[in-house]
């Protein structure tokens, strides 16, 4: 599981940042990528990343706002050009069906895999598959606007392999029997069951992904215990007025959602293109202060979970 | 008066190439650029070059599909977002008005500017504005396609100072009194008429702009006799029946056009993402054994007449 950052801007592309995009690097659980959000230039972007299109199967869209839509019907249409034939979803706020449709009939493209489009109707949860689920929740910003919290499913524990030796059961195909759980019959005759030989489940691991907001209970409620929060931070403290009158958060307000909800690791993005190169050092440095482990997000950037 | 290319790609953008947008540099004429077509990330592009998207004050859009509209709603907010508050008319075919204004209203994007959307009914003279003329005909794609010939005004001829010599005329702010024409009464008392003192008038610049199209004679119509036509060139002559059978033309085509018009110099562009880095020589040089004074185009490539 990996987050391949791909636009870490605000508002409008700059030549350091490219409008909001982020793919999710799900290949080894599920075989496929999925996006949040999708300003304009995200497929240009995908270009110089090893994410490919055909593989991306679902996309949430945050909210509406033209930074983190934009780029929707290109890539899109890209997709189908490329090569993508399997189904892909898009999810987001009512008013997301119109934009991909209309914009896609208006220029005659046509694609050749079925788009779903699910326009998010309530909070709660969005997507069960393969025991990996997605919530969604509504955040504080201008219009509605969605938080995603992406839950892994838990892993079986490991074998407890001193516990079978002691007890004189030797390593074999037998121990994967076990694993598995239920009674296993050995082959000195006894009956075992398996879950008394294997250790405590590991949690599934939780990424939440917000989008734009000022700080809000609903941002905390998904990032409860995370191992990675990625939180925009729009402004530094010194813009924390202006950055809250128009729905967005400082990097220090996202380190206190950090903290408040328990997260490991904190990424901070979608940052103004007021502040280029060290002036991010301030953001960082502001959120740090707070909770200590946060990076601030940059395009092509990757985060390993 | 000068071409910059910022997207020479067809279809999808490439690592080489993006999708189309043309600017032309007036600066010296009309103090603006105009646009022709706005292919995603356009406004990426402009801003590694010298276009200021505030001096932009006319796009004209040659058809509606994806590669040369989907920049529109974001170049457009963006326009807003750089302190752009002049207004800004956009011209393409049926359609267009609705892609903008729904992308617009869906994303919540307000513009601090005048936004004009004219739709082209009919052919003929779209602009004519300080003498600049600009002329739109349907050429032959898949849908309602426009090419486009700007026709510069004609300057007046250079003073004939030799006859003004000759004649015991003395240089001096006479001069350009006489230059404006009519009758200019002299410091000796005669009385002469400019015109007859002035050189035949320099014919305006001509350059012709056209969208996606198979040969057709709305392009040799709109390329008479210009400086500069830019034309097309999807593909190679190897491809040259599917290039048709889509409404493109390969670049040979495109140069058999130049030629019939009696065109000076042709720039090919919209070139496939099949040709990478020197697979272009082949488009370039199957033009050249035609119509000798051609160039492809590239991105961030400048041409001035």
């Amino acid at each position: 599981m990996e987050l391949q950052f791909l636009g870490t801007g605000a508002g409008v592309p700059s030549k350091e940042r490219n409008v909001t995009s982020i793919a999710l690097n799900l290949l080894d659980e599920l075989g496929v990528y999925w996006l949040f959000d999708c300003g304009e230039s995200t497929q240009h972007q995908i270009l110089r990343t090893p994410v490919k299109l055909s593989k991306t199967n679902k996309i949430f869209i945050t909210h509406l706002h033209g930074d983190h839509i934009y780029g929707l019907p290109g890539l899109l249409s890209s997709r189908s050009y490329q090569g993508g034939v399997t189904p892909l979803t898009v999810y987001g706020p009512a008013g997301i069906a119109v934009f991909i449709r209309q914009a896609l009939a208006i220029s005659g493209s046509h694609l050749n895999y079925d788009l779903c489009i699910e326009e998010i109707t309530s909070e709660g949860i969005l997507v069960e598959e393969q025991g990996f689920v997605v919530e969604a929740r509504r955040l504080e910003h201008r219009g509605e606007c969605f938080g995603y919290r992406i839950t892994e499913p838990d892993q079986t524990g490991t074998l407890l392999v001193d516990k079978l030796q002691h007890e004189g059961i030797k390593p074999g195909p037998i121990y994967s029997q076990i694993k598995q759980g239920g009674a296993v019959e050995l082959p000195d005759g006894r009956t075992i069951q398996g879950e008394d030989y294997v250790g405590k489940s590991i949690p599934g691991r939780v990424v939440a992904i917000m989008g734009d907001t000022k700080p809000c209970q609903a941002a905390i409620e998904l990032a409860r215990d995370a191992h990675v929060l990625v939180h925009e931070a729009t402004f530094a403290s010194s813009h924390h007025e202006h950055a809250n009158d128009f729905g967005h958060s400082t990097s220090a307000q996202a380190a206190q959602i950090a903290e408040t909800a328990n997260v490991r690791t904190l990424i901070v993005t979608h940052i103004s293109s007021r502040y280029q190169g060290e002036d991010v050092d301030v953001l960082l440095s502001e959120a740090q202060a707070i909770h200590k482990d946060t990076y601030a997000a940059a395009d092509f950037w990757t985060f390993r979970l």
